[in-house]
């Protein structure tokens, strides 16, 4: 275990990296930019992944695979895209390595060059709108609705674990639609998905919104997106659905013959969340002890510590230690007894808090005695002793306890740093001394967002779907404003 | 659905290329060598991933995930490994681009040249084994018991859809152990693992055996393997487990301390499946009328197909239907209730034969009169009427029985096709007569191997671990013979 974390008052970004790397969810690469996923915290993104899947299967997708590469002249097909991606995009140019004369090792083969040079996806639009004009032909072919799972790489100059890496891992949903309506329709049932997931699986509330134009994804009609709060008073873009519009059909020449007789573009729409929701999750729960994993999302929801001095009582605690198991295994919950010889209760205690586990049952010589064990919850800290024979249910409840209880005090946080504020000068005041989210009124130009972000490195997380939609004047020019604006420092 | 499948009689080469298409299981991409994994091939690869996922995790392994891409002096670092993949890698150079001088579109920025290039993974052994070097100290660290789901790359110049892409899925187990007894144990184990799955989930019966030195992965002491055969007579590799021995901890300086006090290197096995598993399963069990699946990965088991002309008559099926289906997704068997009134029964079951769907059950309104439906097996084509009273029992056996019975087939075939000889000229001719494994003595020599494969395109799939192990002589040279090996020719 060595020294404890560094605490979050005092030094917030090294208290996170430090947390990744000692709770064994991540680490960098000898590859600049690009993250080694441990296997604890990629047991994490399992549980992620297999709820976000579940829930795109109920909504009528399924995956399928496209190429990692992407010809470089297809992402120049759409103007904004390739504005926004040829920045920052690993380019391959060769397919062969060779001995170097000299016989230094081994060098890039000059012969083998490509004619055309690939980019490993930066996101993958272009390469599957390439794809569906030869799946589409007709409105009986629509809607296509496809999710992929997959690795992509945006060539990051400042990098942290999970929050900005150059590979990462993310799911990208692409549908192509008969009617602008239903496309529309499918932009917000994919970002309710992605809000009902934060709250339900990472008990973290989030705000829905739509992104200004600065902030819009380069291709897209309307940039949808949740953003969350984290502790530090920052906010984290979590997840974004896109309204393509027919953007992408008119790029690659996507048509279809409509039931009425028409030959029209194809409407589209695309939406991904990324391992950057392991960093979301990490840094809206968590503690100066370390991780606080919300139960549904925690690969070990139980933890069982036997105390003891001598081997023969393990023995007896064992026997105890694995009904305790079976009887929540039959319940559906994940349970670990730790019977490691080799490291002291204490230092037990204090590894299971690093990793996050809900849940620390302890049991001694006598609570076998007395028919007990004593059950600590990670999230409060609390701790009470009960009957080793109730336990099989009371667990389950007291998981959905702690599930729900984790949700509101992150909600709760996030109200008390949700502000409103009627002038410059206050936002700026409430934006040093607090952080949080910054309800403000705002011209609706991108002059005015710029020079707000210019002066005080705040942005506009959204537009929000809900709340209040008076009318008023921007907070910077003076100028009428249609309704107040997400303000925030942003991750 | 157009024209019926090529006969496999006749083009099996093109009735493989054609299924594949028509069956919606994958098609090539526009990156040369890439192909799309279209949303039902993907979903008997996600069943696949299933399978093999949860025999890992029962054997201890858990998940982790390492950079797609690999600096390039660590492929160098185990000499042969460096031989064996320098020649076909996508290699990465550069990082950027930008608009062209001459507005021609965007080009390769030269200002934005990697100091070391990038090779995006052809697997990654060398990447982890430097992540390794920094987890393990003592023997206390081991074993280490990793697997990655990822996509890799290989430069193929010739390529097939599933069986030979450039780009594929796979999974890579790496483990390290403090003995070499231990690592070899865990060699064995994953090759059995490969074995049962492909026995027991994909209907294949499968030769395990080691490989020849020719034929090793390039960084292994020693590669098992399993063979199995398709309906052409041709052998396919389809899965490998590799004893590395310490070759790449002595490559990337990977030593623990042992119980006995010593600084020893790290013993090493990595293994691993890929999408060329689809290739296995759509050649050794389909037919002239599309894919015949193994229920276990049918990603639809049973297909429930209403033969009616009236629409009002489609509503008292729907309901009988919908009884069915509730009762069979209650058994855990899945169901598709085929209600379109687009298509006609005959066009529906050319279709679902097609897409391999293991039963069909077929109704019309004298059925529903009488009580009864028509079941339909995929892989022997009989039919029978049954009552629709005992379904949910009956479906799940009938089931069982087919994918035993596939099994069984392609068992028979194998046996069929599996023939012993004692001289070069029987060798060649059982080649050219019936292909299939051929059983004969080698010398043991490369030379003789190369020579061999030279004359007849055969090569030795394996050296069998199980079966007639008597010595011999070497058909080719005369020379002494251990045993028998295993010869085909191959995919």
């Amino acid at each position: 275990m060595g020294k404890g974390l560094p605490k979050r008052d005092e030094d917030y970004s090294l208290w996170y990296n430090e947390l990744v790397k000692r709770a064994d969810l991540a680490e960098n690469s000898p590859v600049r930019g690009c993250m080694v996923i441990k296997p604890y915290g990629y047991s994490i993104w399992e549980k992620m992944q297999a709820g976000l899947d579940g829930m795109f299967k109920e909504t009528g997708h399924t995956n399928a695979y496209f190429p990692l590469f992407i010809p470089k002249s297809y992402l120049s097909r759409e103007a904004d895209h390739v504005e926004g991606f040829a920045k920052e995009c690993a380019v391959v140019t060769h397919y062969r390595l060779k001995n170097a004369d000299d016989g230094s090792g081994v060098v890039v083969d000059p012969d083998a060059k490509l004619e055309e040079e690939l980019i490993v996806r930066p996101t993958s639009e272009t390469v599957i709108w390439s794809t569906y004009r030869n799946w589409i032909q007709s409105y009986r072919d629509l809607p296509i609705l496809l999710n992929q799972w997959a690795n992509v790489v945006r060539w990051e100059m400042r990098t942290r674990l999970f929050l900005r890496t150059a590979e990462f891992l993310w799911q990208e949903g692409h549908t192509a639609h008969a009617t602008r309506a239903e496309a529309v329709a499918e932009t917000m049932q994919m970002l309710d998905v992605y809000a009902t997931f934060a709250e339900e699986y990472m008990a973290l509330p989030v705000v829905k919104g739509v992104k200004t134009e600065n902030e819009r994804f380069a291709g897209a009609v309307d940039t949808y997106c949740i953003e969350a709060l984290m502790q530090d008073g920052k906010a984290l873009q979590s997840g974004t659905s896109h309204f393509l519009g027919q953007n992408f059909a008119k790029a690659f020449d996507v048509k279809f013959a409509s039931k009425e007789g028409g030959l029209d573009y194809v409407w589209g729409t695309s939406w991904g969340v990324s391992t950057r929701l392991m960093g979301a999750l990490i840094m809206a729960h968590s503690d100066d002890n370390g991780l606080v994993l919300p139960p549904k999302l925690a690969p070990i929801q139980v933890v069982i510590v036997p105390i003891f001095k001598k081997p023969e009582q393990l023995d007896q605690l064992r026997e105890r230690a694995e009904q305790i198991q079976k009887a929540l295994k039959a319940q559906g919950v994940s349970v670990r007894f730790d019977d490691r010889d080799t490291q002291t209760p204490g230092w037990k205690f204090a590894d299971w808090e690093l990793k996050g586990v809900p849940l620390r049952i302890a049991m001694g010589p006598r609570d076998l005695e007395n028919g007990t064990v004593e059950l600590a919850r990670r999230d409060t800290g609390t701790k009470e002793t009960v009957s080793a024979d109730g336990i099989a249910e009371l667990v389950p409840r007291l998981l959905d306890e702690i599930q729900q209880s984790i949700y509101d005090r992150a909600l709760r946080y996030r109200q008390e740093h949700t502000t409103p504020v009627s002038s410059y000068e206050e936002f700026k005041e409430v934006l040093d001394s607090k952080g949080g989210f910054v309800l403000a009124h705002w011209d609706g130009t991108s002059e005015t967002e710029e020079k707000i972000k210019d002066e005080t490195k705040a942005t506009i997380r959204c537009i929000p779907l809900e709340g209040d939609e008076t009318p008023g004047t921007c907070i910077y020019s003076g100028k009428p404003s249609q309704r107040q604006v997400l303000f925030a420092r942003a991750y």
